[in-house]
């Protein structure tokens, strides 16, 4: 039988970073039954993203962040959208070229995922903050 | 019961920005009749790409268009794929750094979009256009 | 008669560039009978990434390649992440700044393509590989 389920969830974040939540996705495919489907993950902000990205070594993601912190530096000059402080534009340019969506195929009751890959949450402003996200799973429950 | 939706729409741009698609893609929603599941929406273009951004302060898309221009200059000495113009070559990387689809789920009827994020066309190219979109829905009307 | 269908496939890859796989996708999908729905497909791999891009000329495509070695050189001198190569790390954000999933629409049995869309691997890194391709499609077969 096909079903559609829906589920929501928030973790706290404490600064500029990546937060794994592969758990609590993997948790909601529990829930679901779903055997045969896909699952879709949103985050429901504009100043933080999801990646899918390498869940073994720190370092990659470290990288990652000085790499994306040379490409938007905060207090550039041609900022005008700056009354939330000078890391809310970077963010927001950050969230863009990373994603807001991602969809993961389901197949024997499992996210599809590579060996090395993990969803996460990219969280782009230093001030410790809730980051809600929505998780939809369709598929065959049999 | 589980149903599957298509529907189709395209709109109008007139230059390089943002054009917000969210309630077109509402409409299509209702028109489905889902109350639990997912919308997929992809652009039907190699020039022109999506974006969940912020709705609200316009200034925060002007200083996103000022990025690119940077990191994406019309006229750079390397481009080959010149035939179409100056604008195209960048059009082209422009949507790669962005999105050609994105996944929302619904409940309770709704997207489940954050109450900042609105669905944009990120048209690329400097001369008006129409661009087509496709929508998909799946879910549970009941 | 909804359903929901799982694929594998995965391909060869030679050395940095795009490698289309529309047609593999499409074979997913005509296995799947889906008339109306959602292919959606995840390459499960954080080096090698996905890309809807132009499949008539390749100068676009080896455009948008020398941008990325630009924006994202070999043997920065940040990069503490080496273990692996000089082209590890850039692969990583290479695959982070454009896609590890794509969901495209299915009407009348074939996906929602534009005319110059085609579905891409981008493979990152330079010694030959094998690269991992999920594919779930769920839709409606009547």
């Amino acid at each position: 039988m096909l079903t559609a389920f829906n589920d929501q969830f928030s973790i706290s974040t404490d600064g500029i970073g990546t937060y794994e939540i592969t758990d609590q996705v993997s948790q909601s495919v529990a829930k679901s039954r779903v055997k045969t489907g896909v699952a879709t993950i949103l985050i429901r902000h504009t100043s933080a993203s999801l990646v899918l990205f390498e869940n073994a070594d720190p370092s990659a993601r470290a990288d990652l962040e000085r790499f994306l912190q040379r490409l938007v530096p905060e207090n550039s000059a041609y900022f005008t959208h700056t009354l939330e402080g000078p890391d809310d534009m970077p963010s927001h340019i950050r969230m863009v070229l990373t994603r807001s969506s991602e969809s993961i195929p389901i197949a024997a009751g499992k996210l599809q995922l590579g060996t090395w890959q993990g969803l996460f949450v990219y969280q782009h402003r230093h001030d410790p903050m809730q980051r809600a996200l929505s998780v939809s799973i369709i598929g065959e429950t049999g």
